[in-house]
């Protein structure tokens, strides 16, 4: 696979599967994120105390919405339109399309106390570039938080960056084609954050409560002093 | 197990296995040093191109001896008296019996480029009293790198900071009681980290050539601005 086919195979099974993906976070069908990651990302989230949050790769939502609740202002970003209307019919933020490319390109005029990647970084080339772009989002005390899976905790091998076929297993039914993923180690994770000039600060890897083994990883990053 | 006597079980079990290891490690025992560990910590230290190198826990000097080849100028320090011994007999450094509680309270008194600790923080609270003593040793764009077990790709169970029980399997012949050992998430690693004023900046992930996992984990941390 070319890197570049990847990056927009990507992109083509989300707005295919746009529908399916909104019915199965709405119904609670994704098992590790009812028992564990959403609470985890919120908790994240919160535990920063911000006013406001940018959510790249927002979806149907689910997490503007669960902020809201808790006083914070959310501006979420999805490149899917399917996504983003669901997610407008909700409420509970300001919801615009505009794919990671756009935000890379200085489309996105706003900075917000967190800005949040819930499962959201799957591309190779076009996640080093969103995350490049984080710095200019953020206040000056702000924080990046990364959720995504733990590359060690799934057993995906070889332990080595690259890409992977991916599965919509445990999402329900519904689903088409599933789209492929680039694999990071955590070591890659890290070097990636160095690389856009953030500075990673917290790693935190919620439990299972059924494995007992982290069920994610949650990068939380701040601007480096200097950059 | 009370913490403090985890960390006297820890010594005693040095104290009473230095010749035993002395042996290992001049031999190359342990398949996975002679393998990964010891070229990636080799590695590790001389991307810095460092001038000078501090050991911490240099048992009986391998690594500052290969250092030296490399023109890096090293002090060792180690608790064990008959390691220091053994290492002083070969030479390639400076070698002092010092505890890392000494070290804590100022008895180390130089600062270098690189402070290393290769598979030599094995206890809880003196662990983090010597993080917190690095700033203290580091020159201003120094760097802390830390070699350990990697959380995850050990195997241990739960996946929870606590002792454990320590082993010598894999070390050959000729040793006694193991000590206990304080196992730490990577997560608590980044947080200890972050505790001590430091800044991880690389998180590197030497492979085992025949399971293509983790042999290890190195962390490499600078000093964090305005600390």
């Amino acid at each position: 696979m070319t890197a570049g086919s990847g990056e927009s195979q990507i992109l083509d099974a989300w707005h295919a599967n746009a529908q399916a993906w909104e019915r199965a976070v709405r119904s609670g069908q994704i098992e590790s994120r009812r028992l564990v990651t959403d609470q985890a990302i919120i908790d994240a989230v919160l535990s920063q105390a911000p006013r406001t949050a940018i959510d790249l790769g927002c979806g149907e939502g689910w997490l503007a919405r669960a902020l809201a609740k808790a006083g914070v202002q959310v501006t979420g970003i999805d490149a899917i339109p399917a996504l983003v209307d669901a997610a407008q019919a909700q409420g509970g933020g300001t919801f615009q399309v505009m794919s990671y490319a756009d935000v890379s390109g200085g489309a996105l005029q706003e900075r917000a106390d967190v800005v949040i990647c819930n499962f959201s970084l799957l591309g190779e080339s076009s996640v080093h570039a969103l995350l490049v772009a984080v710095p200019g989002l953020l206040k000056a005390d702000g924080a990046l938080v990364v959720q995504t899976l733990h590359p060690l905790a799934t057993g995906v091998e070889p332990y080595r960056d690259g890409w992977r076929e991916g599965s919509w297993i445990g999402c329900g039914d519904g689903f088409g084609e599933p789209a492929p993923w680039y694999f990071r180690t955590l070591g890659s994770w890290v070097a990636a954050f160095e690389a856009a000039g953030l500075q990673l600060k917290r790693m935190i890897e919620p439990l299972h409560p059924h494995t007992e083994r982290p069920a994610s990883v949650i990068f939380m990053a701040g601007l480096r002093a200097g950059s």
